[in-house]
């Protein structure tokens, strides 16, 4: 049994600083690093990817819209063909960084409005499975559980990862539940933890209503904004290692 | 006998245009394309490079300064670490667009301010050279036939191309002319051409102050802004086609 | 009888030119000037004030969502509250090359996806209006003919002003036919300026059904793209005032 | 006797938080605002005034470099033409939040390269001066003691005000010791303070060459970045008002 550790890392830009990677590196498995356009630069991609490489965590790209000031968390109207080639750029601007840090790309999750857009928006999903498709076929897709993305993926033949998140709650459908409804995030730290580990090893999750949904899970995404946050993500591996649950890569 | 002629290409911006690339590409055997800093943008990108590879055109980077309202032609004082990841980034960026179009990226030659710094500032010209031998060090850097940018190409083992140019003059020790200053640009477009065949056929050109330098000449930069200028690259192709050179890419 | 003629200029940027506003300034009597963030810069901004005032045209801003490589023209889910601050931004930066020219603003006309989505998001109309309120309670919110834009103005005390459209077909309720749709665009002349004609001096238009409905105009809608649309505006301005309709700004 | 206590503020970001504006507040008599070019975004702009206003703080603009990921601190070749529209632009933007929040602009501190750049270039600091004339002449120009930037709002008749800072090295000529030359940073606090009311009080300071230059201080410009400077901010208010000096707005 084995479960990746995913985050989105590499989100400081010029003089702004987010996030505390330095200290999480240790304790995840995959960082997806933003790409320039919803957040990071290159001076920050390279130090990501440097960074990364040296604590023996994959990279992967974390594409959103062009949107630095929305931080990629507003919805955008772009065509497929524009998300198509957003996509392509940012997928070759990060794997530059990669080669010159010794490594290449392993995975690829969108970010913010574009990842819950793709999650139910199938030609949206089509247009980020082709520009993954080509540039490199053997790219994972890293995608919501359930969501039209990874059908998507699924269907066009490429590698795909579940990811299940620990402070969320689900519909019976197993969508997330929208964060500005009461119950939306998992607060109890207890909880948290025990539903992550429920849906790691035994592939299920009580929803929202109090019913018991099947979830499949190859990785669980994992937080750093915080010093509370780090110390729920190195509860978390451990509470996974101490119940026999290998913590590895994609 | 055998001459390269590049231009820069794919310098539109969503909804404006510039320059007249689908008609040049015939004339023209190495497209510089510009790679969304001082001009490009995703879509254009990719459709530059499908467009070059559909008429047989060499396709290289051409990365600028991330001043989009300057056009890239205003020095900007990077420090080189920032330079090398701005070259980084924007190789890769681009290359990604040339693997969905079924080539690689050939060649890198800087654009305008950037062009202009790395001619003579060495510890620049070092960074950019850093950033393409990472990438791939088998790309080729175009580079003003004398310059520093160069030297360090040479320096450091990758394979490089000098560029002239038919419509500027050169001083003594062969740099260009300042723009700014009096008989910079050669107007007289019957001796431009005799210029052109001169430099790519004797390797000499006769300087502002009427001295005769030597000068290599491996591409001819032309332009394609409007409908003069692209007159003109037709009429210096056939010229050189007439006078036994073969025209084809680097 | 009077109308007023208002087209979008000053969207030129950088190195980038489009539209032919010299030409244009002589036939329009209120200009919509881009603001920076979907188009325009600084000096373009500071260059378009300076003409209209030359022409005696009056100058409205034009403020737009900030997506330059979009043009503007894709929804962004920005809230209220961003929306209001945006417009604000742009309203300050357009008034103080205004100034600097010898007028002040006359009139604010949202841009392409905000223009459309303020037409009927009463909330997103409502915080466009404070922010103009904020700014200048006396410029004139220029917004579609019936649309909540310009019922949120009503509301709120601002003057306003109903626009219509020469080239565009119009819904039974008033609204706009969605430029995908068969007939959306009038593109046989001589019944654009009948139409407008009819609008301007009857009140009324005939609707994509074939039904006559009422519409109130105070301001044509026109463009400057090419020479075709050029030619265009010089024919509805002579035609308007062969019939005895004054020519002139809000 | 009377002093002014300047810092820059607003220079979050989107997401992306800097400095520590609201404890700041209560220590300063002016606050030097991001205007969106380097730092700075509209909502950010806006939370600012009103924070500034409520603390009874005057508002100046600090319009810099379009380098957001340079933060505004490279040296940019802009034509003296693009630094006054520049200027204008972001003078015209900061003021529509001041107004908003029902107060006006004070005065007008360059940011960064730019500032640097104008203390010593006299056709950049009379575009800028041109800039803040026609906006409005009675804005304040805050810059340099002893710079060409304040000889020339000086020579072009607008109020100006000198300033000196707490933390650095002086030449014996009157301007700053490069920052990367050993002993640039006053860093010893209690010399630091003593050198504040020096300045302050008898209009001298001595150089680090030893020599004692007179030097005029209509304000002090504080640093907010951390928590150190924020304590170094109370104190040198405190030792201002303990010796008698009042703290005011210029």
């Amino acid at each position: 049994m084995k479960i990746d550790l995913n985050c989105d890392l590499g989100e400081s830009f010029g003089a702004y600083t987010i996030g505390m990677d330095a200290r999480l590196l240790p304790y995840i498995t995959s960082a997806n690093v933003a790409c320039g356009y919803h957040a990071g630069d290159p001076s920050v991609m390279r130090a990501t990817c440097v960074a990364a490489v040296s604590a023996g965590v994959a990279v992967g790209a974390h594409p959103g819209f062009p949107d630095l000031v929305g931080f990629g968390r507003r919805n955008l109207a772009v065509s497929p063909t524009e998300a198509r080639d957003y996509i392509t750029y940012q997928l070759g601007a990060l794997d530059a960084f990669c080669r010159a840090a010794g490594t290449r790309l392993r995975h690829v999750k969108p970010h913010g409005a574009l990842y819950n857009m793709a999650a139910t928006d199938a030609s949206l999903a089509r247009a980020i499975c082709e520009a993954v498709r080509d540039f490199d076929p053997a790219l994972i897709v890293l995608g919501l559980s359930g969501s039209a993305m990874l059908s998507m993926a699924q269907e066009m033949g490429l590698p795909f990862a579940r990811e299940v998140f620990a402070d969320r709650a689900y519909n019976d459908d197993g969508t997330l539940v929208n964060r500005r409804l009461p119950g939306a995030m998992i607060e109890d730290e207890e909880l948290a933890l025990a539903r992550v580990l429920r849906m790691v090893r035994e592939g299920e999750v009580e929803t929202i209503t109090g019913k018991v949904i099947q979830i499949r899970a190859d990785s669980v995404c994992v937080h750093g904004d915080n010093e509370h946050a780090l110390a729920f993500v190195k509860r978390i591996r451990e509470a996974l290692e101490a119940a026999g649950v290998e913590v590895a890569p994609l």
